[in-house]
């Protein structure tokens, strides 16, 4: 299962071609992700959240992020309503989640996929700084979410 | 060979937990690109430069970047005097080239190593739009970098 | 009249403090400003738009900020609704606008003012790269939105 | 008597004019800000700090700014070598400090200014999150940077 998690762009994230940066995307995913994980007061996260983590430097278990992986599919312009970022989980570990996304617009046959990409967040203690074991909670939470891991078109040295 | 380029940070790429942000480190990564590979008028390039493209969206040659990878090693935190990226080219292909990177701060004894990555570049014929080959010039200069692609850790799905 | 732009906030506009920085508020405002003033293929602008300008660096017309003025009431924290960037023109000169923002969430009693501004847009011939006048279509459509200049609470040097 | 904070630019600095968006200016003056009032471990502050404030949220003294104001004169293209910004106070308050700026490039005839400036801080004291009062300490280390407040050209509703 997917969450599909519509992520607003900014003027200010297009580079001089008129495209949307290709480090301001890792932008996005990282917007999808804070949407997708953290819990807000008073937000309905229903529809588009797992969330069971805090939000914030306060929270007990802060996220750290161990590594990031992207390929850029398609030129990515300026769109006032945006993008949606698709995201699943490519794996659940002891103590680590390798989130997948795609960065698309439309639908069907209009859909259209910009970028792929998977990142590997490891998740804090924040009392003891050590990295924690995913409760079960957490992982009963994030269990329906997990998929195959996204296939990327090409790795240098492999 | 490696490039050595040193990099300046900004208050601003820190985040809530006074930490270069992880989106933020592939700026830095972009700076150094910016630095290695593009000429600027008056600009000294001699030691910290291949440079042989004209820089800016009006030049004949633009760069696309395809693809980067990122493992995050050690947390980076605010250095007055910046970090070094160190690069090199891990393959030179018909039209694109993967650039390998160190974030590293210090030498010897004292070098740490912050990030390892690598980022596909894809050379853009300006008036056409589409991929052109490296030239033999471009091929010569930047012949002497080419080395090793960098050692990721760990990739997810393999 | 005043446009009431909602304009969402991004993780990565907080600081160190949580707050959303002083700095990225002035995004938040050029956002607003984007989405007020230009016009976007296929975008639905009745609402929060006088859009009669077009977009993007291939427009007939650019606009030059050439000042901009703001006050920082209270902290603005971060809100998963983001923030409501009510907007009107404080003067509407030859070839220049006055542009006046208040920064907001809620309504009624729960009205809260995060920060007060003003941005001086000079309107630029994509031609002739120099300042054009203001157009009769162009102060049609912008007039019942002009209003008395934002207040400001206090000025250095007055 | 001013200082003179060098600030080196970003290729991400720059819109799609190819110019230093006039937000990414503000990040300029909050570089050189950082650079002039933090005191960093190890740092050589001499030439161009007033360091008397520790850095970070763990300080005792955090800063808030209450105002900012710009002017822009002159638009600032890509520099390898990066502005000077000149800085110096226009008012020494009770608990805050009005600072002045110009963003220059070059010196004697060559000297260019590309916007003007100036910020309100606030001293706050971290632990009652009040204002609190500039010190005689810090009052002697800043008493010879005070000046002129900078000339802003014009202010809209003056």
């Amino acid at each position: 299962m997917r969450l599909h998690v519509p992520v607003p762009l900014r003027w200010s994230d297009l580079d001089a071609y008129g495209h949307v940066n290709n480090v301001a995307l890792l932008r996005l995913l990282e917007e999808a992700r804070i949407a997708a994980f953290w819990r807000h007061p008073g937000a309905e996260d229903a529809e588009t959240s797992t969330a069971v983590l805090d939000a914030g430097p306060t929270a007990a278990t802060h996220t750290l992020v161990a590594r990031s992986e992207i390929e850029y599919l398609l030129p990515l312009g300026y769109r006032r309503d945006g993008v949606t970022v698709e995201m699943w989980l490519g794996h659940l570990g002891g103590a680590s989640i390798d989130v997948c996304y795609e960065v698309t617009s439309g639908a069907g046959d209009e859909r259209q996929v910009y970028a792929r990409a998977t990142t590997t967040l490891v998740l804090i203690d924040a009392a003891t700084q050590r990295p924690r074991r995913i409760g079960d909670a957490e992982r009963a939470v994030w269990a329906p979410y997990v998929g195959e891991p996204v296939a990327m078109r090409r790795r240098p040295g492999t």
